[in-house]
């Protein structure tokens, strides 16, 4: 009777299968399809496009486009990678030695030459302390899925980079933006930062040099965030992609300030060496206390198993990319980046209504747009989405870092775009602003 | 009075900040540091290194050791990728066109190769049905996690590949394995496949050809697995990973059978290129009757902007190795892995004891052990560990693939190593065995 019943239930369609009988257990099956995304799916958002997709993007159709919104040195070809790094890839391409798998935290010979590279007395490294990843964005994945459990909530600077607020709301962990301040060079409100830790915050995200900003924290500011962390017991993602791409000599790493707060730092080959799509990326964990342990080190070694990471060919050359690259490259990169830099901020400087903060290293700056001079536009979108339709100009209006108001400007490109690109916004600003000369800016 | 009760309080160290009152909230915060790795790095989980790891691998010193454990057909020198593969990528790397981020679904020209390459009249492919990802690994992820949300549960075949349940228990995702039947040549066990679908059943995975097994359904098998699959209206990861490594004529691909049921094939060039450490797989999404619709397709690419896909050298490269490969390297290996299966199926299957199952396809062949007839040995744990420890010959014992009393055997090895290897196992096995003539199995 009951299994009479069972059998007549919508929800069982069939506990008679193939024509004999299954141990009988009620089953509620679909009847029709109903493939929907999960909530990981739903919930992946990258803020940048959700942004940029509303926008209509329509450049005047009398001036070529200058995109000065993509944050990749090489879409303009001015920025080669050096060839060193090319002849490093064809040598382990000829090798044979690289097409099978490497262990999932990277090869043995490519960590340890992270770790040399890397290494300082202040902050030393061992090749067990580096883990390679699949882009410096697997690095940060990594970095986040190891420390927190969903419910926790990470601190994250505002302005920033938006990828760790995609990682983090698709892994149900919440994100608390804590502000950089641009009178101050973009240095963090540490009262701000110090008020959001509560006993769920399990991460401390730290983007120096910084993207969108540009700016570089001094070793001091850099302490007094320590201080913060230390204070409350918060480990420390330090994210420092465009590590050594500043013009300032006061630019210590985190890691080389820090005596007790355990620091994974995240970096990788994109910016430096000017191959983003090469994705070699690498962890460097620095726990002097012993604070992760362990533990966390072999919490991300079992997480690195789930997908593998670099591709085997960039590992094997990793070594020789880093011995082998000449410094006159990294100088040349960032004697173009600083001079850029100026000759943006300069132009800007001058025009009423913008605010441009002088950057000092990635290869970003900000401009803080007065709107009240602008009656014509609400906001940064309705700025940057204008200004391509008159003047064919794009910058990523930095709602799009949930800062209102500012708009980012990329530095990569060819010097005679940028000139062009500041006279043209200049012309944009003289035609929409009611203030036609500078004032000291509060 | 609150304010100051609040303040006493063990669990709120601090409401005053930087010597300035900030708005008053209580707030327990870490007194000490406490930094565990997240329950997703805890429940990431490596069946094979489990079992691998917990073993005692100690070889005879009077014997080189062979490996017979290790599914990368790279290893062992003999089985180099073709010129005309590293020709692609030499190419990419000097045309200095494939530096910069790629879009997170791939280039489109690569997409478009990837679909030229796997089209056909049943099964049509454009460009926008194929994603490209880091290795095949990273589609079967973004596969499981699209589908599945934590709760749900996945059909994967027992024995089978590991990786589906180290990330579907990461995530929080049941696995029910269903079995094949070594007497069928490894066909699914319908009935029970069928008997474990309820409603929170949001994948079934399919691995044709097999690993561990080295099997291949053919075309009736694989129809009647669609007919489950349409019947409950569960969609199919088909994990193609060693699609036309097959020495069988009649082996369609899922997609090229299926009229209803929607399918997301995962592959790559790891195994039939032999470059397994490239990292560059590809998601073919199969929906003729737009079952996933855009939903599925728009939450695939969400996903790919968490952490990006394979490198762009590679992407480069990929339309030049799809087209440049010549047949002749295929069937080389094809005819390589065809003859070395056949030396170890037709030397196992003399000895006493063992039972090995006759593969069709992938690098693969699965021996049972009947354990009767070894009563040194409790299980294959035991069986493969004093195998190396007499022999020097490791198989891996399939109790990592939960399915015991089995052991794998990978192919690839130089054929004078396979026949030592098979060699070694036989006196072995004479030695351990207490029957001395082959009886007819059962």
């Amino acid at each position: 009777m009951l299994t009479f019943s069972l059998c007549c239930n919508t929800y069982c369609p069939s506990i008679f299968v193939n024509g004999s009988f299954y141990p009988a257990k009620a089953k509620s099956r679909r009847q029709r399809w109903e493939v929907k995304p999960s909530e990981m799916a739903n919930n992946t958002f990258n803020p940048i496009r959700a942004i940029v997709d509303g926008m209509k993007l329509t450049p005047n159709p009398d001036k070529p486009m200058i995109a000065l919104s993509i944050g990749d040195p090489t879409v303009f070809g001015n920025l080669p990678t050096d060839d060193a790094v090319l002849q490093a890839m064809k040598d382990a391409i000829d090798s044979q030695k690289y097409n099978g798998y490497a262990p999932s935290v990277g090869y043995l010979k490519s960590r340890q030459a992270v770790a040399n590279f890397f290494s300082c007395p202040e902050a030393p490294l061992e090749a067990e302390d580096v883990i390679l990843t699949s882009g410096c964005s697997q690095a940060i994945d990594l970095a986040i899925s190891v420390l927190c459990n969903p419910g926790d909530n990470i601190l994250v600077p505002c302005p920033g980079f938006s990828l760790y607020k995609t990682l983090a709301v698709s892994m149900g962990i919440e994100v608390k933006l804590y502000n950089l301040l641009p009178e101050k060079s973009w240095e963090v409100d540490l009262q701000h930062l110090e008020s959001l830790i509560d006993e769920r915050t399990s991460c401390l995200i730290v983007t120096n040099p910084s993207n969108p900003c540009g700016s570089v924290f001094n070793k001091e500011h850099l302490q007094k965030i320590l201080k913060v962390a230390s204070k409350h017991c918060v480990p420390i993602l330090a994210d420092e992609i465009y590590s050594d791409m500043v013009r300032t000599t006061n630019h210590p790493s985190m890691a080389s300030l820090s005596s007790d707060v355990p620091i994974l730092s995240c970096g990788g080959l994109a910016k430096r060496w000017l191959v983003p799509g090469w994705r070699m990326g690498w962890i460097l964990i620095h726990d002097r206390n012993d604070i992760f342990g362990s533990q966390i080190r072999q919490g991300l070694v079992k997480l690195t198993q789930r997908i593998l990471g670099a591709c085997s060919i960039i590992q094997g050359a990793l070594e020789n990319i880093l011995n082998n690259t000449p410094q006159s490259f990294y100088d040349n990169t960032i004697s173009f980046l600083k001079s850029n830099s100026e000759i943006c901020f300069n132009e800007l400087s001058i025009i009423p209504g913008l605010n441009p903060v002088m950057p000092s290293g990635a290869m970003y700056l900000m401009v803080g747009i007065n709107m009240d001079n602008f009656p014509d536009f609400k906001n940064d979108v309705e700025f940057t989405e204008q200004l391509v339709t008159e003047q064919s100009v794009f910058c990523l209006p930095a709602t799009a870092f949930e800062y209102p108001n500012f708009f980012r400007i990329v530095v990569t490109l060819p010097e005679e775009m940028m000139v062009e690109a500041c006279g043209r916004i200049r012309e944009f600003c003289e035609q929409h602003g009611i203030l036609h000369t500078k004032h000291a800016e509060p």
